[in-house]
C-alpha cells in the first residue's frame, strides 16, 4: 500500500525522504490555485523561478512576468498573484515566468520527488484521481507563510488525506493524520474556518476577498499540473505515464 | 490583551521571537511529564542537558543521572524516561541530570525566552492558572520528534489554547488555531486519538502502554516546574514572582 505523509512547512521538508515520491505542493492563497487556474485556461507552461530579478530577465525571452510578494504584485510585472488574472484570452499558448513568496519556493525545495504535481483546492478531484491511479507514495508539501504553518494549506492536506485514506494510501505521519482530522466535511465550515487565519487577515487588508472565496472552491477544474523539465504544464494524458 | 501562539516542532522555533514572553516547553511522551512527576514528587532539580556524556559526568557532582534516546533508558544510566521511576522516595529531596531526544532540546532552543516553564497534561491546569496570573505573552514550544511535528505534544497545545482563548489570550499564529481545533472536548476521545498516532506506535513496541495512559491523565498534579539558573525546579509561589 502507498504512504502518505503531508509536510506542513517548507522548513520542514529536509526532514523528508523525496526520492521515488510524487510530490504535491500547496500554496491555496495563492500561487498553487493561480498555476492551477493559468493550466486549465490555457496558459501553455509557467515557469517556477524563486527571485524576483531572474524572473524579470524572462520578458525578454518572449514570457508573461509575474511576482507576488508579502501578497502584493511586484512593480514592472504583468501579473501578480490573483487567480482572476490568469484567466485572460490573451495568455492562451503563452509562457509565464512566476515567482511568488512561498509557492515558487517550495516548488525549489521539492525538486528531488520523482514528480511535482500541484494541487489546490481547484483541482482537489483531479488530484486525488491522479494519485489513486499511479499508487506511489505521496507527500504533499505545504508552502506555509514564510516558513510557518497555515491554516489553508493544512486544510488542502486534509481534504486530500481524507479522501485518499478512504482508498488504499496508509498515513504515515502524524502531520496527515492532524490534518485530515482537522479538514471539516462541510464548505460553509471550510469558508468559516479559513475566514478566522493569519493570511486571510493579511488579504482582506489587501481587500481581495474575492480571490479567497474563489480559491476555496472545490474542483473547479479538471487539471493536474506537472513539472516537466523545469516548467509547470498539463499533464498531456494521465494514463500515458 | 496578551498574545498565544504555537510553535509545533523545534525547527520551527528560529521563526520566532522568543525575548518577553513566557515558554511552555511540551514533550507528553515522556520528557515533561517526567520531569512533572519528578518535580511533584518531591526532586530538588532537574539539570536539563543535550548529550549523554555531559549527563554522564554529572553522577560524579552528586546528581542521579537519566537518559532516554530513541525511546529506550541509555546503558549505564541510573534513570530513562518512564514518569513512574520518577516517583521513587530515594529521589526525594535530590537532584537530577536529565538528557532526552527531543524534551531536553526544546529547552535549550528556547533560553532566549523571559521564561521557561514545563507544561504535560499532568499539570495542565497548574500551567493554565500561571499563565492566567501572569498575563503575559505566551509561546507553547512542542518538542515532536526529531524535528517533527507530533499529534500527542500538538493535541496539548490545543489544551492550553483552549483554555486561555476563553480568557483575555489573544490566538497569534495559524498552529494556535490548528492545535485548538484539534483537541478534542472528551478525554475518552484524547486516548483514542492519540493511540492512533506515530510515536506511541513506537512506544507500544518497547512495551510501555501504561507510561502512555498515565501521561495523558490531565491534573495529576498541581505544580509548575520553571527553569531557574539553568535547572528546573517548582515555583515556589506564584504569586511572589
Amino acid at each position: 500500500m502507498p504512504n502518505l505523509e503531508v509536510c506542513l512547512s517548507p522548513n520542514l521538508l529536509p526532514l523528508h525522504t523525496l526520492t521515488h515520491k510524487i510530490v504535491v505542493v500547496v500554496d491555496i492563497l495563492r500561487a498553487t490555485s493561480c498555476m492551477v487556474t493559468a493550466i486549465a485556461c490555457g496558459v501553455e507552461s509557467i515557469l517556477p523561478l524563486q527571485d524576483t530579478e531572474t524572473c524579470r530577465a524572462m520578458k525578454s525571452q518572449g514570457y508573461y512576468i509575474a511576482a507576488e510578494r508579502d501578497g502584493k504584485q511586484v512593480e514592472g510585472f504583468d501579473l501578480g498573484n490573483s487567480p482572476f488574472s490568469y484567466m485572460e484570452k490573451h495568455l492562451i499558448g503563452q509562457k509565464i515566468a512566476f515567482t511568488t513568496t512561498n509557492g515558487t519556493q517550495v516548488i525549489k525545495l521539492s525538486e528531488k520527488a520523482e514528480q511535482i504535481i500541484v494541487g489546490a483546492f481547484l483541482n482537489l478531484s483531479a488530484v486525488a484521481s491522479y494519485l489513486l491511479e499511479r499508487q506511489k507514495d505521496v507527500l504533499v508539501a505545504c508552502a506555509g507563510w514564510k516558513g510557518n504553518i497555515n491554516l489553508e494549506d493544512t486544510l488542502f492536506a486534509g481534504a486530500l488525506v481524507d479522501v485518499l485514506a478512504t482508498q488504499n494510501f496508509t498515513i504515515s505521519n502524524d502531520s496527515a493524520l492532524l490534518a485530515q482530522s482537522l479538514y471539516p466535511k462541510k464548505q460553509s465550515d471550510l469558508l468559516g474556518f479559513v475566514n478566522l487565519c493569519s493570511h486571510v487577515q493579511r488579504l482582506k487588508n489587501l481587500g481581495i476577498q474575492k480571490d479567497v472565496e474563489f480559491c476555496l472552491q472545490k474542483d473547479v477544474y479538471d487539471v493536474v499540473p506537472t513539472l516537466q523539465n523545469g516548467s509547470i504544464v498539463k499533464l498531456a494524458s494521465q494514463t500515458a505515464l
